[in-house]
């Protein structure tokens, strides 16, 4: 825990002041029950639907707070990002409704559908080979011909201003909360979560979910050094495959309260029971933090636990499960 | 329309009292939106979440309401019915939370996962052969032993006031509709949309949808004499292959505006167009009404239009369309 409010990357009116900017803009994502679940774990479960988020993921949040932020020249110039995932779609949408440009790179090989889902928003993509290196210079590239600003998907403290408001939401929605858990990826969201419950619920014990076969963030907190992404990806819980910043690691220090971490199996059977029971659509990695719930590696009974679903977007084609 | 209330098959009242009854044990569905919907069909859409419901469809709403007025002597008799689909599940629930036993006939050749979902809830299954002569003689003889009464699943004025419940709550949270969608199978559902809509909100149309392959409502309104079900099956929405009954064929000609219907790939791209977008599980029957829409089989521009989303049983090991 940080001994001084010096320590802490956000305050509470931060937070709030990003609440406030994306109002009316983001959802206020519902919070759901499952009977079925609060009974078999003997525990009660809220889950906060960021599936149902726009773009189908949280990650509108912190866009769309971090391009509010933007002075008019830098809106003149657009914002530019290397992503294929969530936050591709995210930073497009919201570029689109603040009426500026955004070129998103993207490598050769993603899936068509998402290429159009972005050009969809109204962004530009910008194609460049699969590597981390090309696209870090494709992103140069575009900067330095556009003076685009660069909208990175969580070392940014916007991002995770925005990301903290669906903990708040949660927060203030559900009262009391014992635990809060959340899926690890890059840690904008974990970030954003551990920052909200140090604000807005003290009490509330925070931990991190991670995959087993993309455990950086686990691995980076036992050690206490930042490490590298596991390459090559090995978790189907796409989102997830990215490693911690600095920024998001020196958050985590001090205010997570652990991480677990899930095996591959325990994804899907959660990700499958979600959909049969509840009857939504979450993705991989949005299934995680209830992967922990569901294979006991944190115990639940008799608490109040927050579960943040963070995103719905799967390609119904190719589902992690037999089927036909 | 009817003439006078005598033609009414409900009143008013007899609705109310029936959304009492299930209160606190049936849940009240959200209403969802989808502002992409929206812009593309030019309207407003309200999707009633009955897939949310408890066993996960609107049956659910009836089942309780007819075991909820059973007397002391016919619940310490039992309710039997027969049905491999949603009707089972709700009857076995609504049994149980009455305290009373509830044996249901199903095919032998019914699927092991509906099988156990019948007893999850605490019913027994009775098994029988796959014809209808055969579930109807087992019942008749599951009666003749136990004295159990028959909660048949939409030839029932009690089912059809506790459908009618979700249509009221609908109009309740969304004002000024002009339109109502659901979809028809037996009409216990629609019958009580319609009745519902009478009484609390008489400006608005009930149009029902039916696929094109099991539309025996359709020909029965054209013709105005009631016909059989369309055998064998050819709709993979397999909650709308049933008939009409007389009573429920006696309520749509009184109070439904019209019938249309879709072809089965208009189903499936509806079904899946929910599900990616609006991030939702919903069954092939509960995707029809929107699958009118979205194939133009009706014009809904400029409308209000609510549309219930009847149930999201599914089997996620077989679904509508190639993945993998």
């Amino acid at each position: 825990m940080p001994e001084s409010e010096t320590d802490v990357l956000l305050s509470r009116r931060e937070i709030e002041e990003a609440h406030e900017r994306i109002r009316g803009h983001a959802h206020r994502t519902p919070v759901l029950r499952s009977s079925t679940f609060d009974r078999r774990f003997g525990a009660e479960l809220f889950f906060k639907c960021e599936n149902f988020q726009k773009v189908g993921a949280f990650k509108f949040r912190g866009a769309f707070n971090a391009v509010s932020r933007l002075s008019p020249e830098q809106l003149e110039r657009g914002v530019t990002t290397h992503s294929s995932g969530n936050h591709a779609q995210a930073l497009a949408l919201a570029a689109h409704i603040a009426g500026t440009r955004a070129r998103i790179v993207m490598p050769k090989t993603a899936p068509a559908v998402k290429l159009a889902a972005v050009r969809g928003y109204g962004a530009e993509v910008v194609l460049c080979d699969q590597t981390l290196e090309a696209r870090e210079a494709t992103v140069a590239q575009v900067i330095e011909e556009t003076g685009a600003t660069l909208v990175h998907p969580y070392d940014h403290r916007d991002i995770i201003a925005g990301q903290a408001t669906a903990a708040k939401e949660l927060i203030e929605d559900v009262p009391s909360l014992d635990l809060i858990l959340m899926p690890v990826g890059g840690g904008g969201l974990a970030s954003g979560t551990a920052l909200a419950a140090y604000h807005f619920s003290p009490d509330t014990r925070v931990v991190g979910v991670e995959p087993k076969e993309a455990d950086d963030a686990f691995r980076s907190l036992e050690t206490g050094d930042r490490q590298p992404p596991v390459t090559p990806p090995r978790t189907l819980a796409d989102g997830l495959q990215t490693a911690l910043s600095d920024l998001t690691f020196g958050v985590l220090k001090n205010h997570l309260h652990s991480i677990v971490t899930v095996d591959e199996e325990s994804i899907v059977d959660a990700m499958r029971l979600i959909w049969e029971r509840m009857k939504i659509v979450v993705e991989p990695s949005g299934a995680v933090p209830f992967a922990a719930v569901h294979a006991g590696a944190i115990d639940v009974e008799g608490l109040r636990v927050g579960i943040i679903l963070s995103g719905g977007n799967v390609d119904l084609g190719k589902l992690p499960w037999a089927s036909g």
